[in-house]
């Protein structure tokens, strides 16, 4: 069996990572992807982060060796006993069994903080958005699902700014993908307007033929040696189709894999679509399954580093 | 740093691991022994077990690959985030961080059961008491320490038989040292004989001159390819001065760990003393010091493999 293709989503807290992650695992199948969270890797629960006046942001609050240790083996195909951590109420419990899969999904706060660890990754995605956009997301998710009161989260967010500019903020600089969501037209989270930097570090698919006809709002724009790619959060559907269609098209061995749930998210318990997010959800998809073609094949996917490093430039 | 020399002690529950490694870990010095104890790679919880009529003997009971996966990692110097199994209340614990030390002990079940587990140890100690002794230890310990009442424990014994006799005691074949003791001539635990077979994987230091002068009752009898030592559990004190002269002699390098601490144990909540049981603990010291010696000069530990997996036969 072919080693697994792993997607490194790096953010802060609240950034959008499992709403990324949750539809591309829909497409390429539950059962062909396994799944790590390193958050599962802090080293104290939520009641000794308190009393030792530690954020899961700092770099030593985790297990980042172990980290490293388990994604290489998932990597290499081999199995491990990851450790769980219980984000209901903060709690370290027993470890699970994990198996490889096709697919290995890391979601994380700190997975691209060494170098180790970032080469471990064949698709790094780093999420940027706003920072009150994500206190909202933040909040509301947290008093949710994390059994926090809405001062908490507050208090909370204020202790972790200064590790989230020194930790989180420059892994962006590792990224291959960096993705803004933006409520510049709208409040609406269905039409947010989406932001990605493609930087030269992966080849990306080649969105240029797109721009020579009219697909209305979206544009693709030098920045340096990347590019970047802006969509419009009210395209029609017409362009949002065509948009698809020209990123399928370069994916021909992956159309069975083509269905229409790319793009949903939930505000509460109310399930939403994007069409926003089911684009950059697409353009991810379409490294995975490059990714796994080409290692499938005997290769190994084609990355170059050479501005590995460099901070890109502010979207 | 050299790699750690790594003591696998195998036996059945209740056989008297923990006994013999305590005074090991003692001379040896706690902060320089990792200690890895294969029951916590257990897969189901006590109550799990009960459910699906398993027991903890059964190699499927227990997580082995990722057992040897960290057993490997600690023998190259790397941490490991080990499982907890909490044998108080039978239930799976948080892992906990493990950092590899000089020595790593491990004490186990079925840490011989695969030829990859058995060549990751330097040092392999088969412990084979009669049944009856065992199953009198193990009900003594379980209801003090386990939880458990002497109902419950014979039950369990009798449950655990068949899985007893497939998987643990063929492991027997594939140690260094096998040691029995017995209570043949009284049941005060402090004066048990001790019988060990010192199987030729291992070049053990060279006890025949101990048998041309009057050593009292200790005999050295050959088996085979192997040495039967046999160590009443009467000896007098200037016997076992002797004897174990004669062993501290061939380990002049490991001199400063002297202590007269090997032999302790416990019966209930006091400390009780055996001269049989310092004797075993010092012969495989002498193992461990000579091939951290070993190693510690660029070396390997010698063994020879010949004979292994070949039953040796019953004492």
């Amino acid at each position: 069996m072919p080693r697994p293709i792993v997607l490194g989503v790096v953010g802060d807290s609240g950034a959008g990572k499992t709403t990324l992650t949750r539809g591309l695992i829909r497409v390429l199948g539950d059962e062909h992807v396994a799944r790590l969270n390193a958050d599962d890797y802090h080293r104290y629960d939520r009641r000794m982060r308190r009393e030792m006046g530690i954020t899961p942001l700092h770099p030593e609050c985790n297990h980042l060796d172990i980290l490293t240790q388990h994604l290489l083996h998932l990597r290499r195909g081999e199995p491990v006993l990851k450790p769980v951590y219980d984000h209901r109420d903060g709690t370290l419990r027993a470890p699970a069994y994990l198996r490889p899969a096709r697919f290995l999904c890391v979601e994380g706060l700190l997975s691209f903080h060494t170098e180790t660890l970032r080469s471990a990754h064949d698709v790094r995605v780093f999420l940027a958005p706003p920072e009150d956009l994500r206190r909202g997301w933040k909040v509301t998710r947290d008093c949710t699902r994390r059994q926090y009161t809405t001062d908490e989260v507050l208090r909370e967010l204020d202790r972790r700014e200064a590790d989230a500019i020194a930790y989180i903020a420059p892994q962006r600089a590792y990224a291959d993908l960096i993705v803004t969501f933006t409520a510049s037209r709208t409040d609406d989270p269905s039409h947010l307007d989406a932001d990605v930097l493609l930087r030269d570090s992966l080849e990306h698919p080649d969105l240029t033929p797109l721009l020579e006809v009219d697909h209305g709002g979206v544009a693709l724009v030098r920045r340096g040696r990347d590019l970047l790619l802006r969509i419009p959060g009210d395209l029609t559907a017409a362009q949002v189709t065509g948009l698809e269609e020209s990123v399928w098209d370069r994916m021909s061995f992956a159309s069975h894999l083509r269905a229409r749930r790319l793009g949903e998210f939930t505000v509460g318990t109310s399930l939403r679509r994007s069409n926003s997010l089911a684009i950059v959800q697409l353009i991810v998809l379409y490294h995975l399954v490059t990714a796994r073609a080409t290692v499938a094949l005997g290769g190994d996917p084609v990355r170059s580093e050479w501005s590995a490093g460099v901070a890109p430039e502010p979207t």
